[in-house]
């Protein structure tokens, strides 16, 4: 185990009091960034100094940028549709998560960032509110919402604002994954075109995983979702996995995971459904397992290490966690520095090789990633994205 | 003068450099209330304890007052129609104030507050997208929304959400103007029963300053807008303008400014009409010049001085600054202490009672007010909203 896990494991558990108290009055607060101590501080900060500022941005709309916080601002954005393993709990279930996710931002991203909690679930409504918004951020992190819904509803406010989106429960979990895999290849000297992939899980994350995976090179990637495995031939598919079924599963293979499993070099584990550990001993030698469900893994770690090469979960106690943590912060804070308008998937890729790059000054099976809270993360990502979006154009 | 305005009238001018300066970059940041410094931080505030705090708000909808920033939580809501004396700048260009409206609320009234700007004009839609973000907030603070659409802004809005709603711009310059008045017929030993007030204007803060003036008890009142009196032989009002007609101007004048200042004991400046002086020599002897147009006031208060036994201005370079931050931070304050479900017309009585009560301490002719950087104001006001907001029977 690492240091890190050693010390997880040896502490006292978590209890419920302490976690009621760390959200009591909740957990983000505004501040001014210059204080008003005199007269003189408020005719510049309020009338009449602000007058000056807000007739020059009439004047220049670019002058937005440099005067306001808007555009360095993210809106964490939800509508409680699909809450950590909670489900369609609510909009105002959902606010500790996003408080937490803007708490994220600020630490690891130096990013201000504020939730925005919707009390509708249509797609359109959803948009639109963001639309009208539009002049009061900088940046759209979508989180916990339910698919197939989270698939139309980031790609019409890709469409609709001119400015990064970005679903991290597809998107952020598919740049850790993928630069988790990287990680155990270098360990394992693997090579990631020469792998199946077997992702269980059809839902946001994992039909993020399944795209994100393939543009790197994946020889072969085959889904599941709850009914087997999807392949053209399955009847009422939704067009979400009508176009998985197209462009994955290249053996053709058909049923249920222990076809899948049969043979496959890594298992990734993106639902809540359980596995047997024995089904690991169909897989290829010594397979990859990354059991991400949460709280609890597909399998667990200690079962999965009889036949696995390299474990990771998505848990802070044990080694090799795959958190989104490792991703986000990194890649708004990039694609805002850069004045990116929208996250391409060159940028993507990009976060996923700077978040491999800072594991190798110490990779090993127990450490294919870095630690969730290693500061040289987001800046290293911010730095590899900000350079992925001037490359694709995509910056003003 | 009082050794405020004495040591701003002293003070080297702002100039544009240090104003602009003073915007850079926004004047608003998010903290996290508790850092986030080791794994056992970051399984709290984040994944996997923030889900117990989920399904504690899913089961128990009363729990997320407690354990979110939502329901403390001030937005400051703009569509930059009427900004300043700017008029219709747009969205982005109103933000720089709703971000100073921010600093203001955290400054005096000690709440977390962030700015929603809107890029759409059309009443319903601004109530529709508040409802819709109706969990994400505790509290609206409409700002700079231009006449006649705040009347129905605010009513719609106050109809639609089940929280404190208050358009500043009224309310806030009526309650700080109730309680200037108070202060200087303190000073002047006069009763408000047998005043007449002409109020030049009939916007958004003239509208809201006649009817708090008749709820305090202010004999009569005479409102103009730019074709004269507002009275109930004039065709084509408004409805806004034509329930003015209805409740104010008892003596039935007709006319324009002359007609109506004739006799007057108090004149109260919301336009940016200037007047001729010579005119306050007209009014009852030694009148009350409240002369608020901002950044020129309608009559020059040394002008003004010549005839008037009291001015006042909304300048901070010259005594009695009639300033709105005397009101909104402790109202809001307050309501949001009582859990108030709205704010009714006797907490805004009550607010300005409050500031008159402040005052009394160091009253006299240059000091009707309360200084705006007084610390002791808003905890004061506060006190006084949320009391009469129980008194009304509004809190939850």
């Amino acid at each position: 185990m690492t240091d890190q896990a050693s010390t997880a494991a040896t502490a006292a558990p978590v209890t419920d009091a302490e976690i009621f108290a760390g959200h009591e009055g909740g957990k983000l607060s505004v501040a001014a960034t210059r204080p008003i101590s005199d007269p003189r501080d408020l005719s510049i900060a309020y009338t009449p100094g602000v007058a000056k500022v807000s007739r020059a941005i009439a004047e220049d709309a670019a002058q937005a940028k440099r005067y306001t916080w808007a555009d360095r601002l993210v809106v964490v954005v939800s509508d409680g549709t699909a809450v950590l393993g909670l489900g369609d709990i609510g909009a105002s279930a959902s606010l500790p998560v996003m408080e937490g996710k803007s708490v994220l931002f600020k630490t690891f991203g130096g990013l201000d960032s504020i939730p925005l909690v919707l009390d509708t679930t249509d797609v359109d409504e959803i948009v639109e509110t963001l639309v009208r918004l539009r002049p009061s951020f900088g940046a759209v992190n979508l989180e916990d919402v339910s698919a197939p819904r989270c698939f139309e509803l980031e790609d019409k406010l890709k469409a609709a604002l001119d400015c990064p989106v970005m679903h991290d429960d597809q998107h952020g979990t598919a740049i850790v994954t993928l630069a988790a895999l990287r990680g155990a290849n270098l360990v394992l000297d693997r090579a990631i075109a020469d792998q199946r992939v077997v992702i269980s899980g059809a839902g946001a994350a994992g039909v993020a995983c399944a795209k994100i995976l393939q543009e790197a090179g994946v020889g072969d990637v085959t889904v599941l979702d709850s009914r087997g495995i999807i392949h053209s031939g399955r009847e009422g598919l939704n067009p979400i996995k009508q176009q998985l079924a197209a462009t994955t599963n290249k053996s053709g293979l058909t049923g249920g995971l222990e076809a899948a499993m049969k043979g496959a070099d890594v298992f990734l584990g993106l639902s809540s459904a359980t596995i047997d550990p024995e089904l690991l001993g169909s897989m290829a030698d010594g397979p990859i397992v990354f059991a991400l469900s949460n709280p609890d893994p597909e399998v667990h770690p200690v079962d999965a290490a009889r036949y696995a090469a390299i474990v990771a979960t998505g848990r802070s106690d044990f080694p090799n966690q795959i958190n989104n943590v490792l991703a986000f912060p990194g890649v708004f804070r990039g694609a805002l520095d850069a004045g990116a308008r929208a996250i391409t998937e060159n940028m993507k890729l990009a976060a996923a090789d700077a978040i491999v790059a800072v594991a190798t000054d110490d990779l090993g099976p127990d450490r294919i990633v870095p630690s969730p809270l290693d500061p040289r993360v987001a800046p290293e990502v911010a730095a590899a994205v900000a350079k992925a979006a001037v490359a694709d154009g995509v910056t003003d």
